[in-house]
C-alpha cells in the first residue's frame, strides 16, 4: 500500500516554466514529467554533469556523493546540483546550468576528503613539450633525427621504442620539425605532428566482478570528461566470482574467453568514452585498473584457480605495470598501465582504490572503510597502520539467492516501512517486481522491529496474535516453511506475491553476519571498541543505496551514532582515478600495499565464536554484547 | 706460372700416421687428404675448436688472430693450433686434441688485448638462482606465488612480464617449488622448473653489408659454443649499402621486405647455433647486434633513406636496448636485446665493436683502427680522446667492378709476385678464376715495384720495353686501354686470360686513396706525423688477407714498421661478443661514443687536397710527402 504523495510546484528559470513533482522524485524526473529538457547524458545516474542545476530558492537535501564527486566542493557550496541525484523536498526554484565543460578545473576526489576540502595532487607524469626541431645538417653532422627532437626535452632516454624508432623520419620531415614530445618520467610515449600539448588524457577502470567502471580524465586539469559502465560480460560464464573460478579452473581456453570479454568490453568503454568526449584514443597515456584479485588475475591472463582455493593466494600482489600494446588496450599504444597492488587474497587491487580514496591511511583516529559487495573487504586503521580482511559474504545483499530477490533495478523494492502495516518503494515508482538487497535489510528492519522476527530471525508465526491485524495476515506456514507476505498479489507488478521466506532471513543473516564479523575481527584484533571508531565510511555501489539506520538494526553494522557513518561513494573507482591523475597518489598505493597487514578471518581459531554472534539480529536481548564478543 | 711444391711428412699422433703435406698448405687440408680424420665443424673457417692440435715437433708459423680468438693466449703457447689455419712450413708430429668443451674457460678478446694478456671481465649481467619455494600457506597468508619464488633472489622487481605471471601458478606447484630465477639487473627474464643455472647463454651478431656473423657464448664461460655465418640475404634486393638504400627508399614494403630478409637469417642463425651446440634458444638471455648504420636501421625496420642523403644522419644514435619477443627473436622471448650506439652516419655500432676490440681507447700512445670496406672506417687516438671518419671506398678491394675480380673464394688469386715474369697462388691451390681483392693489392705493389706502372698509376706501355722480356708481353692495348695479362688463357681455370686493366688500376687507386685519405685527415687534424702512431690495427674480415708489404707499397696504408701494424680479426663481431659478456664493456661502448668526434670527410674544405694526394702511389718521386699534406 504505497502513500498517496502531495505535490509541490517546481520553478524553472530562466523560462519560468512551473511544473508539479511529487516530493521524493529527483528534480531530473520532474523536469522531463513537466516537459522542461534537461539532458542527462549518462542516463541519470550521477556519471556526468550533464543535467547540473543551480538552486535559486527553496530547501534540497543535503548533496550527495555524486555531487560531490562530479561537481567538486566549491560548485556545491555555490548550490549547484545534480538534477538527477537531487530529491525534491518542497516547492523550489532551479536553473538548469551547462554541463562542465573540458576547460573547467575540476578535482575528483572522495567524500571524506571533500569535506576537508583538500585537493589532489596533478602529478599523473605524463608531459608533453612542444619543440621546434630542425634537420640534422652537414655543418651539425654527429647527431641524429632523435636527438634533434629530444634536444629540448631535457633528461629523456633516447631508448626509443621500436614504433616511434620507426615513425621518427618520417615525422620529424613532414612536421617541418614542429612537434610534441609526450613522456612518463624519462620515457617517451610518444612524438605527434603539431602543437599536441592540449591534449593529455587517462582513463581509470574498477573491473568488478558484476560490472566495469570506467573514467576518461584530462591529466592536466583533473576534469572527468566522461563516465562509461557496463555489466562485466564474463557474466555469462558464471555470475559470481566462485563460478568464473571454476569455469576457468584448470582450463586455459576458458579462462581466454573470460579475459577475452572483459578486455572487448574495455576496450568498448574506452571507444564509448573518447567518442562521447571527442577524444583521440592515441592521446589517452595513462590507465589505472583496480578489481579484486580474481578480475585482476583474469584480465592478465593468469590462472585464476589458487585464489578460490585455501589459502586464496594470488599469483601476484605487487604493482603492475605494462604498455597498453602488451594488453591490447586500444589507446596510444605506448600508454602505461598500470594495477594497483593487491593486500592478499580478496583484498584486491580494488581494496587499494578503497584506501586511495577514503584516505584511511590518515590522521590520528581510527577509521574503518567498508566495501559492501559479494565480498565484504574491511579496512581499519590510522596513520599509525592498517588492517584489512575479507569476508565473504555471498551474493544475497545483491538480491541473488533469495526468492523473489533482484538487482537494483526499475520495479525494485528498495525501502520498506513497518507499522500497522507495510508501506514500500520501488525504484522508478514502478510496479514492484522483487526486492534488492536495500529493501532486503529495510525489511528485515522493520520486521525486527515490528515483532515479526525474533532476535534469532526466526519468524514469529506462533506468537503472531500479538501482532497487529495486517501484519499478523501477512505471516504463513507453506510447505513446513514460514514466510512473509511483503506484497500481495493484486499489488504487484507481476501478479504474485512478493514473500520473504525464512531462508531469505537466514540468508541475509549469513550476508550480514560474514561482513559484520569482519568488522568485528578487525575490532578485536586492533583492541578497538565500537566508541573509538572515529568514522565509518560505506563503499561501493551497494553502500550507496544502503538505509544506515536498518543497517545498524540488522547488525549489519555496528551501532554507531549515524553522522559517524559515512558514504564514501564508489570509493575503488575513485581511487583509481585519482591514481590516474597523481603519481603521488599511484606510489602511495604501493607504499601502502605493503604495510597493511591481512588478517586472514578463516586461519582465526576464534573466528567461529565472532561469526555466530555476528549472525545474530542485535538489541533485542542483549545477552551477549559486543564487548563480551570483543574478549572485553 | 705456379711453384711446383716439394713436398715434407706430417705425423699425427697417437696413431702415428704420416701423410704427405705441400708446404703452405694448411694441417687440416693434409691431414684430410692423407686420410686422417680431423672434425671441422665450422668448416675449416677458424671459427671453431674442433680441429684443434697440439704440435709435438717441428716448427709452425706463428699463431693468427683466429688460433688467438678461438684457443686464448695460454693453448697457443702451450703449442695448440687450430689445424685449418696453421701452414705446413716443414715436417712436423701433431696430435689431434678434443674441442674445447663448453665447460673449458675461454677468454674471448682480440688481438691486442690477448698480446697484453689482459682478460675480459665476465659480467654479462645475466644471473641465475636456484630456488626452492614453498606454495602459500594458511598459517603465512599475505603472500603470492611470485613473492614465494623470488623471496630468495633479493633486489629483483616483482612487476614481472606478462607471460611469466601467467605460467607462475603452474610453475610453483608443478615443479614441487624448484626453480631457476632468471634476472638482468633487477628484471626477471624467466623462471624455469628445476635447477637450469647451468645453462645461460648470449648471442654477437655482426649484421654486416655483405655477410652476417653470428656467435653463441656461455656467458659462464665465456667460451664460444659455436660460429655461425651467412651472406646476409638482402644482397637480392642490392649488392651494396647505398642500391640497399635506394630500394627502400620511401618505401615501406621494400624496407620490411629487406628487414625480414635479415630477421629469418638472424633466426636461422639462432636456429643452426642452438642446434651445433645442443643448446635450448629459450636459454639465451642476451644478444648484442652490430652493423653499419644502414644494416643497423634496416634491422629495427627503421627507414633508411636518410642515412643515404647527405648530411648521412642517422635516425637514432644513442644504444638501444629491445626484448626478443618484440624483434621477433627466437631466443627466450624476454632477452634483451642490445645494439651497440652509432658514431655518426657512416661510423656505425660496427665501428663501436672495433673500438671495443682493439681498445683503441687506452694508454697514452696514438693507435689507429682501420676497418677495410666497402666503406673504410678509421679510428684513432688514445686514452686521451678518439676520432673517426668514414670513407667511402667503393667495392673496388672486395673485387666489384673489376673486371677480372671476384671475392676471395676458391679459385681466386690472392698472391701475386712480379720478378722477370708473374707468379701468383690461389685460394685452394685451384686453377685461376679471377682476382681478388689481396691479390689485386699485391698485382699493383709488385706492378710498381717491377716498373710495370708508374707512379701515377699509368700502365708503362711505351716504356715496356725496359722491361723483361716475360713482362713485356704481358702489356697491351685493347679498344685503347690498357692492360696486363696476368694470367694467359692456356694457363686459366676458365681457358680465359685474366687481365688488370687501366680501368681497373683506377678504380683500386680511388679505393684505397679513399681509405687513406681518411686516415690521413684524422691524422691531419689530430697533428699526428707517421712516426707517432704507436699502432695501426686491420679490421674486417679483408684486413685479415692483406699483404701489409704490399699495402704500404701502393699506399692504403701508411709507411710504417712492419711491427706497428697488427691484425685484429673480425674486430666489430669481436667487440659485440665483448659486449654479451661484460656489461662493463657495453656500458664502456655506451660512454665512448658520447666521446668520439666524428670529423666529416665532405664536411672538410681541405678533403678534396688529402684525396688527390692519397690516390697517387707514394716511394717513387717524393715530390709530395705526406708531411706536407699535413701542413708540415
Amino acid at each position: 500500500m504505497t502513500t498517496i504523495p502531495r505535490t509541490v510546484t517546481l520553478t524553472f528559470e530562466p523560462t519560468g516554466t512551473t511544473v508539479p513533482a511529487v516530493p521524493g522524485t529527483t528534480f531530473l524526473k520532474a523536469a522531463h514529467a513537466g516537459g522542461v529538457d534537461i539532458t542527462a547524458t549518462c542516463g541519470g545516474r550521477g556519471r556526468c554533469t550533464s543535467c547540473r542545476i543551480k538552486v535559486l530558492k527553496g530547501t534540497v537535501p543535503p548533496p550527495t556523493i555524486m555531487d560531490k564527486v562530479q561537481l567538486g566542493d566549491d560548485q556545491v557550496r555555490e548550490g549547484f546540483r545534480l538534477a538527477c541525484q537531487t530529491q525534491v523536498l518542497e516547492a523550489a526554484t532551479v536553473q538548469p546550468a551547462p554541463p562542465i565543460s573540458e576547460g573547467t578545473f575540476q578535482i575528483l576526489s572522495c567524500a571524506h576528503d571533500m569535506r576537508k576540502d583538500s585537493r589532489l595532487r596533478l602529478d599523473s607524469g605524463v608531459q608533453k613539450v612542444f619543440v621546434k626541431a630542425k634537420c640534422p645538417t652537414e655543418e651539425h653532422h654527429q647527431t641524429s633525427d632523435a636527438e634533434e627532437i629530444l634536444r629540448q626535452v631535457p633528461g629523456v632516454s633516447h631508448d626509443l621504442e621500436l614504433d616511434l624508432l620507426r615513425r621518427i623520419p618520417a615525422l620529424l620531415r613532414e612536421a617541418n620539425g614542429e612537434l610534441t614530445v609526450t613522456t612518463f618520467y624519462s620515457k617517451v610515449l610518444d612524438i605527434e605532428a603539431g602543437d599536441a600539448t592540449a591534449h593529455k588524457y587517462g582513463m581509470a577502470f574498477d573491473i568488478g566482478t558484476t560490472s566495469i567502471v570506467g573514467s576518461l580524465l584530462d591529466l592536466d586539469t583533473g576534469a572527468q570528461l566522461a563516465a562509461v559502465s557496463g555489466l562485466n560480460p564474463q557474466a555469462v560464464y558464471g555470475g559470481d566470482l566462485m563460478s568464473r573460478i571454476a569455469f576457468a579452473q584448470f582450463n586455459p581456453a576458458a579462462l581466454k574467453k573470460l579475459q577475452t570479454r572483459v578486455l572487448a568490453a574495455v576496450n568498448g568503454h574506452i571507444k564509448e568514452a573518447t567518442e562521447q568526449a571527442g577524444v583521440d584514443p592515441r592521446q589517452i597515456y595513462k590507465l589505472v585498473f583496480v578489481g579484486n584479485t580474481c578480475m585482476h588475475h583474469i584480465f592478465l591472463g593468469i590462472d585464476p584457480t589458487h585464489v578460490g582455493l585455501a589459502p586464496y593466494a594470488p599469483s601476484v600482489r605487487a604493482p603492475l605495470e605494462f604498455s597498453a600494446r602488451e594488453l591490447l588496450l586500444r589507446t596510444n599504444p605506448s600508454a602505461r598501465v598500470f594495477f594497483l597492488p593487491i593486500v592478499a587474497g580478496f583484498v584486491g587491487a580494488d581494496t587499494m582504490g578503497v584506501v586511495l580514496a577514503t584516505r584511511v591511511y590518515e590522521g590520528p583516529v581510527i577509521r574503518v572503510a567498508v566495501d559492501i559487495g559479494t565480498n565484504g573487504e574491511v579496512v581499519m586503521g590510522s596513520r599509525r597502520g592498517l588492517m584489512a580482511c575479507s569476508a565473504p559474504a555471498g551474493p544475497a545483499l545483491e538480491g541473488a539467492q533469495i526468492k523473489h530477490g533482484m538487482r537494483g533495478a526499475a520495479g525494485a523494492i528498495d525501502r520498506v516501512t513497518i507499522t500497522e502495516d507495510v508501506r514500500y518503494h520501488t525504484i522508478g515508482d514502478l510496479p514492484s517486481l522483487g526486492i534488492c538487497g536495500s529493501g532486503l535489510i529495510d525489511a528485515l528492519a522493520q520486521m525486527l522491529e515490528a515483532g515479526v522476527l525474533d532476535r534469532s530471525g526466526l519468524i514469529r508465526l506462533e506468537e503472531r496474535d500479538h501482532l497487529p491485524p495486517a501484519l499478523r495476515d501477512r505471516i504463513v506456514e507453506r510447505n513446513g516453511e514460514r514466510q512473509f507476505i511483503l506484497v500481495r498479489a493484486e499489488e504487484s507488478g507481476s501478479g504474485e506475491e512478493i514473500v520473504i521466506t525464512q531462508q531469505d532471513i537466514r540468508q541475509v543473516q549469513l550476508a550480514k553476519g560474514a561482513i559484520y564479523s569482519g568488522l568485528l575481527m578487525l575490532q578485536k584484533v586492533m583492541g578497538v571498541p565500537d566508541d573509538r571508531i572515529g568514522e565509518l565510511m560505506l563503499a561501493g555501489g551497494f553502500g550507496n543505496y544502503l538505509n544506515i539506520e536498518s543497517a545498524k538494526r540488522i547488525g549489519l553494522l555496528p551501532d554507531l551514532p549515524t553522522e559517524r557513518i559515512t558514504y564514501a561513494g564508489n570509493a575503488a573507482a575513485l581511487g583509481a582515478q585519482m591514481a590516474v591523475l597523481s603519481e603521488t597518489e599511484r606510489h602511495r598505493a604501493t607504499a601502502l600495499a605493503r604495510k597493511i597487514e591481512h588478517v586472514s578471518l578463516a586461519a582465526r581459531p576464534d573466528f567461529q565464536e565472532v561469526f555466530v554472534e555476528a549472525i545474530c539480529f542485535p538489541g533485542f536481548a542483549p545477552e551477549v554484547t559486543t564487548a563480551e564478543v570483543l574478549g572485553g
